[in-house]
């Protein structure tokens, strides 16, 4: 038995999220579709990030077992081969100990938000930025933005059906800055609660909007109230970057 | 009777091209639809750049003329609103002088071209980049490239189908990097032949996978026949960026 590590692309568009449902079709069902197709076996796939249905991923990783010898090319190119009719990638596989698990060996996960910030609706972009059609002041943005970072109660900033023991979490970086018309986010942190991304990003968005100081940012936080902070920023404007592992465990 | 210059993105995928045709729906036609659906004015749009089937835009320029008489916002926002069921957004829309013609005073035409270069397909830039899966070598194709930048005769990179009464043009740059796992192709020129951008990028990419030379593009060029250039890259990676005009005409 041999544990797999891979790196994974998807378009979240069409599926209900990254975990199996049973309404609806997941990443997680299509990746253990592929395997069986290619390997006859049936392996579960354990994802580093359980993406809500919409988000996006460039670098998704997730890990599974396999029984049967194989190397790396051939992973990853069967599971694309498999994979043709879904809007889904596998950028690398790599073979990796026993002890790695794509899920908890994770250090920080990186997620990315786009605000597509301009009058004009996105044509080319649609589905993958969420639209402001009203200027956004990025650089009050990403100043309110330093109030979230460290190590907070973010009680005010996750779903109320978030299922995560605690809500104490530190947030490493949370960066805003402007390209072009495009308004990027940048969020890292070890793990993230339900929604805090999109809850984080709606949130700038008023303050970007001139409707909310710095200030009110550090009071929506302290309220430990999930009303006191904005709005949930759509799905089809996040996506997961990156997930980072310690050396030793790949 | 007022000119309108208007700047347009769209999504070429869906669509049979820039030009108004029989069989199926072009660009021209949704704008002009557009402009109907707000001003009751039977307008005929005239655009910059003639894309082909699938070619994308970020840039397009077209010009049109409306009686009305109302303000930039004004055209730019209610195009946009009746194009709500359409890949195409009215990013800008401007009043300029009669003289203005968005195809004759062009003095530039900027085109990027997307390879998805990885040994796995897209799946978050599918139908938006060519997939090469094999390892393409972006400074060869730079180098060869530059073979092509200038006054010649390009007959080898025309369709067999162009009309253009000359095949002699001046490409003014012919660009090759690679940012991660893209490669980007840049090309400027006052204007181009028929899939003339595809057909150079299709022989860059025999150059970037080591099966020609920068002296095979040379002779390719000499040749003065299509049959002696590499292949046309497919439509989906073209993206016309912008176009320029001098300033006293806009």
């Amino acid at each position: 038995m041999n544990r797999w590590r891979i790196v994974v692309e998807y378009n979240g568009a069409g599926y209900v999220g990254w975990q199996r449902q049973k309404n609806g079709h997941s990443i997680q069902e299509a990746l253990e579709k592929a395997i069986f197709g290619f390997s006859g076996e049936n392996a579960k796939v354990y994802g580093a990030g359980r993406t809500d249905s919409g988000v996006h991923a460039l670098g998704q990783v997730a890990h599974f077992d396999l029984k049967r010898p194989t190397d790396e090319n051939t992973v990853r190119d069967a599971l694309n081969a498999h994979l043709r009719e879904e809007a889904i990638s596998v950028l690398d596989a790599t073979r990796v100990p026993k002890a790695f698990n794509a899920r908890t060996s994770a250090r920080e996960r990186v997620y990315k938000y786009r605000i597509v910030n301009r009058r004009a609706p996105p044509a080319l972009y649609a589905g993958r930025a969420w639209h402001v059609g009203v200027p956004l002041d990025n650089q009050a943005m990403h100043e309110a933005a330093q109030r979230l970072v460290g190590h907070h109660d973010f009680t005010s900033f996750r779903a109320t059906t978030c299922q995560a023991i605690s809500p104490i979490k530190t947030l490493d970086m949370l960066d805003v800055r402007r390209e072009d018309f495009e308004i990027l986010i940048t969020a890292r942190a070890r793990s993230f609660l339900q929604h805090q991304v999109r809850n984080m990003v709606g949130t700038l968005e008023r303050v970007g909007a001139g409707k909310w100081t710095e200030n009110d940012v550090s009071k929506a936080l302290e309220a430990k109230d999930r009303s006191a902070a904005g709005p949930t920023a759509p799905a089809y404007g996040l996506y997961l970057l990156s997930v980072l592992y310690p050396n030793s465990e790949v």
